[in-house]
């Protein structure tokens, strides 16, 4: 298998914990988003949308980080990233995209390039706009997990939702969020931390890690 | 079941078209997300994210739309909304993820309400910064469709990519969005309009569509 993707990218990440979790190799292919190598032709002839990470096994080109790590759930199902009962998996799939719906996307790299180059806005009301979505978004994840507080997100286990929680609490870092208000969120995240699949994948840690 | 859910909310009519695909009943419980209903009390004790679409379903409440397809499909398997194999529901996944990660979070009321409210963003700005994510975000959508062209966006049958792509195209004619470098998609989006599973759940069509 073959990961393309980018040390700094939370979605990238997501799926290194996934594949790390799961115990699978693979050859790491960086993509340098801020040199926008994925405008380059090699890689726009891998990736119709252009975007990090890309997952090829064999003769499947998977995108989209849930749908890799969905991907990767049942063509390696051991441990499992979903839990074996439907609601449950429901409840993990949700929080999963109550980050990668409601918070990442408003605060990838293209999104701020956009705001900044096109719509002229100052640093200063680029960095409210991401503090924003990312402390109220956070605050919807830490309701939930309140309301049925377990060791990871949900349960006795890494899951999906860990992949995608980890990685955005090094983004809201990133951009110096108030995190005292989630602390059953940051409980998990310490705990996912301790673990060498998140420790061990950490954008730091990465091939095209800068200084 | 209940399924708390706004006419206008394209999240809402993905589930929607969902269970009227598998030919489900259930109770339609409007939430006017103009009027802010979403933050009324008696929502907010049942969904922790005050958002729309949320499922409620015996003891399990299910919320964010792509979660609540997966749990249909769970527990009414037929018809299928994703294919038997694990590349193809991948596909499936990332299609719909591309539309639901990558243009819609972008458009949505709440975002759309902070950057004019609090970024001061001129209306005309607003349109543009809508425009250039679902123009470009189709654009990427359409480069797959056309590597890889079926009936529906896979295969001879709708599925959970399907779903979510017909709402986000009366979204882009909302925002008077180019279409016609798209026809793939279009092609896609016309024959889903002949299916009454689509048509008849249109937001036009729902108990509390507005004039």
């Amino acid at each position: 298998m073959e990961l393309f993707n980018y040390y700094r990218s939370s979605a990238s990440y997501r799926v290194r914990i996934a594949l790390a979790l799961k115990g699978l190799d693979y050859d790491y292919r960086a993509v340098h988003l801020r040199r926008n190598e994925q405008f380059q032709e090699s890689y726009a002839a891998v990736s119709a949308a252009r975007l990090v990470p890309l997952l090829r096994d064999g003769d499947a080109v998977v995108t989209q980080s849930l749908a890799i790590i969905e991907y990767l759930d049942e063509t390696h199902p051991e441990p499992p990233l979903l839990p074996a009962d439907a609601a449950g998996r429901a409840r993990v799939r949700a929080l999963a995209l109550d980050i990668a719906c409601e918070i990442h996307p408003l605060n990838n790299l293209r999104v701020l390039r956009f705001l900044v180059h096109d719509l002229k806005l100052a640093d200063e009301d680029k960095n409210r706009w991401a503090r924003h979505w990312i402390e109220t978004g956070l605050e919807t994840v830490e309701r939930q997990l309140a309301a049925r507080p377990a060791v990871f997100c949900h349960g006795e286990t890494p899951t999906l939702a860990d992949c995608v929680l980890v990685p955005q609490i090094l983004n809201a870092r990133r951009f110096d969020c108030r995190l005292d208000h989630v602390p059953q969120v940051m409980r998990v995240f310490e705990t996912c931390m301790r673990l060498p699949a998140f420790a061990d994948t950490h954008p730091e840690r990465c091939p095209d890690a800068e200084p």
